[in-house]
């Protein structure tokens, strides 16, 4: 066993979501994530879910215990926690995304081969765009909102 | 050239930071990242720094051109936003780490081989934890928070 920090790896990031089912959706038919697996915690009143890209077929249709195991083994994991009930409370006022006051969370970035193929698609999916690649100085990348709001950015590989 | 969103890849997280010299000597000496590069914009005076695990020694004594486009290709880089003269703002505020109201951003986690270990590691290098590894329920894990308040969860590879 090595405590050399160097041999750490970077795993996954986490942010909270209101609604599974919108999110779901989102990162696997929109941006093209497999979901690994999820967790429910029954008594606390929350479930994880977790995506990546690149995961095998024989991961996603292997055990719950191997898709766990694959999970943590590698980086580029997207964690997203749902707290049970805010999907349908009437008063849940949606989660802090970071880019507006209070700042500090900025965004998750995504590469791509294609830049404005892969935007129109996302476009023509009913997508909200905070910037489209053609607008402003920075051309050929594109932030857009997951449905808590929270920014993507798209990016072509090797930018 | 797909436009199969399967083809695409989570490349990056980034997040706000007060103090880039605090939060370099954070990622690298404590949690063992490379720092890729860094890009300074004057117009709009804000840096960027972008880190690692498993960079090749090549890449890092390879050109800024090269070293970047190795950061626009692979997943597991952490980008870090630092707007200029916040690190010395008496009345800056600091950022909001989504761990407190208004939630939602949540953490990013570390593998690692050996938790205890690496949490003694940390211990003794004066890090912050918010939960040690065999503190409450899950253990096994934990979690510590950067300079800037930002959580980090440290687990095991496989967990």
């Amino acid at each position: 066993m090595s405590t050399d920090p160097s041999t750490y790896e970077f795993n996954h990031t986490m942010y909270r979501v209101r609604d599974p089912a919108k999110s779901v959706d989102f990162y696997t038919r929109l941006l093209g994530m497999s979901l690994i697996f999820k967790s429910d915690f029954e008594e606390a009143k929350f479930s994880l879910y977790f995506f990546a890209y690149g995961v095998p077929q024989s991961i996603l249709s292997a055990s719950e215990e191997e898709r766990k195991k694959y999970a943590f083994s590698r980086p580029g994991v997207l964690e997203l926690t749902h707290n049970w009930g805010t999907e349908t409370e009437e008063k849940f006022e949606g989660y802090h995304t970071g880019n507006k006051d209070p700042r500090g969370y900025g965004h998750i970035g995504v590469i791509v081969d294609n830049v404005e193929a892969a935007c129109k698609r996302l476009e023509e999916n009913g997508v909200n765009f905070i910037k489209k690649p053609n607008d402003g100085r920075m051309k050929n990348i594109a932030f857009v909102t997951d449905p808590d709001g929270y920014w993507v950015e798209i990016l072509p590989k090797g930018f």
